[in-house]
């Protein structure tokens, strides 16, 4: 029988707010056995790209990461969020250890390739080295893993936090049972943003697309769920959408992916 | 018979050019066995601080840490130095993995008493934690370490990188055959800074006291000296200050400390 392995994705809300982030941390430090942590950035690396004078540079609603934009996401996703959570987890007891995807070469990603948009210093994710997070656990050390990848050949580049959740969780599912947590600020999908209290339950890949259609969903969730039913569908048997409160408590109202 | 590692400390200058940094991690990844890197900062964190209008804190010469000061050595430090290196390294074939003091709790300090001066949040190592260096090391790791330490309390502190190198050769030393090699832009202590080439090729502490009553020897050199000593002191057997000629080549001018 395999070890169970929790990978617990944090968004990026709730790293900047310090009471949340201490709430989920906790929560997290409570988990059982082997797990990882990986978390998004948030607004810091927006504010802190207003206060150099960058100005953000979207196209059609997307962000741009230019060679300044990504020094900014390195310095505030791998420098003051990754650190700040790693302290903080070794304050509670967790033997934490902060990684970008180029320590120990644990995400190696591809820059992506310019098609109609030129998305700058952003990669898509090509191997996840499963032997060094292995050794890591292996040690009693809990890897916490920030947006951050190399491509092996000197470059960082920006990726997904959601995604690198739901790679890490595939790839380490061939060692351990996982199961992939997306923890944001709600209790789970919601049939109404505007009745936090009102979760559906669980959701097919179908429904999703029908919620989609008729506008329940929206633009935020759906690269997550697309996340989630990827690694669903790539043998994770738990993927699980909620608020701190599912970490911990079992009856806790959640999204559960089917 | 123990097993060689390097430590090697790579000056705060060297971290901020990229053409001489590039020469230095060449050198470092050509170097045979275990290692350990320390870089220090340099000025790219007092131009961030700059940028972002903090004024650096300074009483009797010393720089003054206070949060906003340490919010930017973590960003500059652990977050684009320390993910930069990790990257280049990777690239050049050397499996690195950059750490703060925090990750896998490998350098704990206390945050230095108040006496005549508060230095703020700036941390004195307590304990160097052998066990994860040496399990990073036994996996085929090469840890990069940056000048961020913390309390274990869930703070983290601005700790000067020569007296980590230092601490982590000492502590290192019961284990492996310690070298500890401080690379900066001179080719080792000059006796005159304006002759780059009259290196000091040995120098006992007697010797450096009386350099320094002499003011051969000036500010920016006695603490990285101090920090030398100490570790011969403490059983380190070769220590070395030079360039990055003398991390490659055997008959390179090099400052010998005995």
């Amino acid at each position: 029988m395999k070890q169970n392995l929790h990978v617990v994705k944090v968004g990026g809300h709730l790293v900047n707010d310090p009471e949340a982030l201490d709430q989920v941390l906790t929560a997290f430090a409570s988990l059982d056995g082997a797990k990882i942590l990986v978390h998004g950035g948030g607004r810091h690396a927006t504010e802190l790209a207003k206060s150099l004078g960058l100005t953000p540079k979207m196209i059609e609603g997307r962000r741009i990461t230019d060679p300044a934009m990504l020094d900014v996401a390195v310095m505030s996703y791998a420098g003051l969020s990754n650190k700040k959570i790693t302290a903080a987890l070794q304050r509670l007891g967790v033997n934490a250890l902060g990684l970008s995807g180029a320590d120990g070469n644990c995400i190696q990603s591809l820059k992506r390739p310019v098609s109609d948009i030129d998305y700058g210093l952003v990669g898509d994710i090509s191997h996840i080295n499963t032997s060094v997070f292995s050794s890591l656990i292996r040690e009693g050390l809990v890897p916490v893993l920030c947006a951050i990848t190399h491509d092996k050949k000197g470059q960082l580049l920006n990726t997904n936090a959601d995604t690198i959740a739901a790679k890490v969780a595939i790839a380490m599912n061939v060692i351990f049972d996982v199961r992939l947590f997306y923890c944001f600020e709600h209790a789970g999908v919601l049939h109404d943003i505007s009745n936090p209290t009102d979760v559906i339950s669980s959701l097919t890949e179908i429904q999703m697309n029908d919620l989609i259609d008729n506008q329940v969903i929206h633009q935020g969730m759906v690269p997550k769920l697309h996340n989630g039913f990827d690694a669903l569908k790539n043998g994770v048997a738990d993927v699980i959408i909620s608020n701190v409160d599912a970490m911990i408590t079992i009856n806790a109202p959640k999204t559960v992916l089917k």
